[in-house]
């Protein structure tokens, strides 16, 4: 690694990406380029605009290319930003630019979204992410920040890391509230326990989270599925205060009305990542003899909507 | 009972009551009268038409009341053919009608729906029935019928009626092919296996039965929630053969698409059988002691969606 001002290529590049990239980038301690495929054009002449309310800045990657194949550097870390949807064979997708040295770093939502990227490059080093933060892409280059802004590191599957260690550090130095942590699959099933009951039954009601909360019914719907959650979190080894319940949902009673991101993306025909955040619980499930019987039933709703949505929405 | 020609009275006359009735009427074996809020003027000035693929009919009963204290003369069977919907105190709105050698029908879907006639006329003869027909209101005092027209009676909660064989033999000799049963019960939870499943599914997907049976994971939810009503019915005493299961889903994936009733009702803003047909099943598996994971999740999101749709349909 280049100590003084590491490379830093990101792939995948969408509202989560630019956010986190563009204040990585102002800060001047790392190297920031990015692989854009949709959005190229636009990003290569101008980069990203990101307007927030902390104050709107510019990103202006010092390369971008059209493929990993393209990035002839080895870079030091390479982050992973796109949605977790079925079919996109990310270790092809970023693999031409996986140096001997390379940090993989994924920023993604979801549970066991690792396993391909381990699998693919078991020599390197993989550290998983989480983000918390509110933004959208609203045209290409064009990027809303309403919330947050914060992130979550840790070697995966667990464990200690210098590397990682040094990518807190540099995103600590750039205004980003970041988090180094050893039991990062622990971080992924707490964020689970919000993600799993509150984003699926969003889609299904077609409801933000405070007509959700003002139904005592669709309470305790979204109560039952995160005592599954905290009982697939408990037999994976991580387990969570039973409390976390309460706690989050009180949390979420006093949100203003928020839409959740897979609703989001559903209004707007776009995949939504069921799999990453239920279906991969699913498969915990089934592997660990935990029954999850009202995440099976929101699956199957959600998948229907899921593959219709796509259908007809769809380019 | 007036042997020769009994009286018949009919409430909550929507398409299922103008549907029998005007069968009963046409061959002439029972007088019959109807209790009419919504439509009275259509109905008192011209009766039901009943367009049929079996050739269209006019049933003009022989009095049109607003109300069950219209009628003087104590009905020798009183037919409820309503929607079940909570908040609507049926032996209030029958009650005036009742005389002490009355028979109460119930021609409505769902389980446990019989209650509060059993508790308010505990000195009349309750019959059960579940009527299997394709029929719609289109406009006052027009209906459509379109699929079926069969019905199933039987003494409530069970056992043998006189009463029950004498309607069951108007309705087989007036072209309604009726059965005869002792174990109502049972035929409401076989009803029940279709209905649970199959309805609030359509609603949450705005899906019809081919749309449901193309997707394997909706028919496998389908068939979890079977399942469930399967094990209530065993619990309730009356044990349904599992392999009724697999007959239902390839005899619904021999329909060419169908609506349940509950999606148009839902699509058309008005009030679902959400409790009847789900609620009152999960207060089963409550009382009884059986898990009913799937369905509470479908009731959850359904109750909202009843909420919801009617808040925003309903006048």
């Amino acid at each position: 690694m280049n100590a003084a001002r590491p490379l830093v290529l990101m792939s995948g590049v969408g509202a989560v990406g630019a956010y986190f990239g563009g204040r990585l980038a102002a800060a001047g301690q790392a190297e920031l380029r990015v692989i854009c495929r949709s959005d190229y054009e636009e990003v290569a002449a101008h980069g990203y605009s990101i307007a927030s309310p902390n104050g709107d800045f510019h990103f202006q990657p010092s390369r971008v290319y059209r493929s990993a194949a393209e990035c002839a550097d080895a870079p030091d870390y390479l982050i992973i930003t796109s949605k977790v949807l079925p079919g996109i064979n990310q270790p092809a997708i970023v693999g031409p630019a996986v140096g001997p040295h390379t940090t993989l770093v994924l920023i993604q939502n979801g549970i066991d979204i690792e396993k391909d990227l381990a699998r693919a490059f078991p020599h390197n080093e993989l550290i998983s992410g989480i983000a918390y933060v509110g933004v959208t892409r609203i045209a290409p280059g064009k990027i809303v920040h309403t919330d947050g802004g914060t992130l979550k590191f840790g070697r995966y599957p667990q464990g200690e890391s210098e590397s990682c260690r040094k990518l807190t550090a540099l995103f600590n130095a750039a205004q980003v509230g970041t988090e180094y942590h050893t039991d990062m699959q622990r971080i992924r099933w707490e964020k689970l326990l919000w993600n799993a009951p509150f984003n699926p039954v969003s889609v299904l009601l077609r409801a933000n989270t405070s007509q959700i909360m003002n139904d005592p019914k669709t309470v305790e719907l979204i109560r039952t599925l995160m005592h599954e959650i905290i009982a697939l979190a408990a037999a994976d080894g991580w387990p969570l205060p039973e409390d976390n319940i309460d706690k989050l949902l009180k949390y979420t009673a006093g949100f203003r009305p928020y839409k959740p991101s897979m609703l989001i993306d559903f209004e707007h025909g776009r995949p939504m990542e069921v799999e990453a955040i239920v279906g991969n619980a699913l498969a915990a499930g089934e592997r660990l003899g935990v029954a999850t019987p009202g995440l099976k039933t929101i699956y199957a709703l959600l998948q229907y909507w899921q593959k219709n949505t796509a259908v007809t929405a769809q380019p």
